[in-house]
């Protein structure tokens, strides 16, 4: 949401990853993670490494669509929602300017300014309804204009890397015989991966990159280990 | 992120589902879809309802923590990312006035507002410190203070509702023998659910409720038939 916000205009060093990033991180994390999780959960309780596979190919489909269809509806709903809003400022523009004005004038208030203030910039404002309505949007509601494009690229963006995030700790089991190889070399490569991505994902964030690569680390093997240890549970 | 937005204060009818329901529709939508589309997998690459029960545990297990202790890291992150802006701000404020009286004035000349006007503001704000550095960064950096608590509490109600909508397309498989009835039950509670929970979902991010209903249907159903045919695949 914070996307249009005017520090990319000014170049300070404020830090905010772009959208694309951020759905490639959406779905990597996950896909590292919960594949992985679900695999090292059945590798305790399965002496096959073809149901392993099966399931974790079926986890990665239904995860890859949950989440890719998820984000491009929720898209659509975003674009929605801010058309339907967008219709009820520029309507109560025309039918309530002095409510409006008044709403104006409570954002400036807010911020400490005085009631003068106030008044001249409320009066400024009412000269242009377009600008007006996009105050409205933007600094009342807190609404930035969505990109129409976004939902699909989304989708796709998410949904991809969740695919290529699961068949990493999946490659493993066919290469290996018994589930007990796969999980061992299941875990060496997501645990590398998960601190590689998490290392990644923090600095293009601008956070501390060593702590993020750990804090994934952590979600990912704590994920795995509870699955592991309740799918035993179910097995004995 | 628009929780703190005027309108709640004015009482007009725009509606934004608060952080508690979030957190809820977040963990069951994907609780609901994810087990259900692998169990639907599973039912028709294995013989037993065993496995698909340990699967299904064992992927709550991973999809509850992933999102939960997700969730908990990224409040986390949040409030450090807020707290480091903040600082730089406070910073910037004392060392580089003229610049951040600029960046005021640029705010406003990106709503029409007069070059007169934009100054009365920016020398106005730059008055109370306090004021002006909460003005940069909500409006400049387009954040807004995160609640301390909202990180724990956001890990407790995903992953709690996670592991509900978990175990709803789970149960069928207790209660009968073959995988395909538990498929046939599984399927019948899911879609029902699904429905249900997209109703009441549309209802309270004021959306059009048939319309949400239906969306939240076709997400599950797609994750459960794209797993089920990918499984068939490794089977046959």
């Amino acid at each position: 949401m914070s996307e249009t916000h005017l520090h990319h205009e000014h170049g300070e060093p404020h830090l905010s990853a772009p959208a694309f990033l951020r759905d490639i991180v959406i779905g990597m994390s996950d896909g590292l993670t919960v594949p992985f999780a679900l695999a090292a959960g059945l590798s305790g309780a399965v002496v096959s490494n073809n149901i392993i596979i099966t399931a974790g190919f079926a986890e990665i489909a239904a995860g890859s669509i949950a989440m890719g269809l998820g984000g491009y509806l929720a898209g659509r709903t975003e674009i929605e929602h801010y058309d339907a809003e967008l219709k009820r400022e520029q309507y109560e523009v025309e039918a309530k300017p002095e409510v409006e004005k008044q709403e104006v004038r409570d954002v400036f208030a807010g911020l400490g300014l005085s009631p003068e203030t106030q008044h001249i910039i409320a009066e400024e404002m009412a000269l242009d309804k377009e600008k007006w309505v996009d105050f409205m949007m933007k600094y009342e509601l807190g609404l930035d204009k969505p990109d129409p494009r976004r939902a699909r690229n989304s989708a796709f963006n998410i949904g991809g890397s969740y695919i290529v995030g699961g068949l990493v700790p999946l490659s493993p089991y066919f290469f290996t015989t018994h589930p007990a190889d796969g999980l061992r070399w299941s875990c060496c490569i997501t645990v590398v991966c998960l601190f590689v991505f998490g290392y990644f994902k923090a600095r293009a964030m601008g956070q501390p990159a060593l702590e993020g690569a750990l804090r994934i680390m952590l979600i990912g093997s704590a994920a795995g280990a509870a699955a592991y240890f309740i799918a035993r549970l179910f097995t004995e």
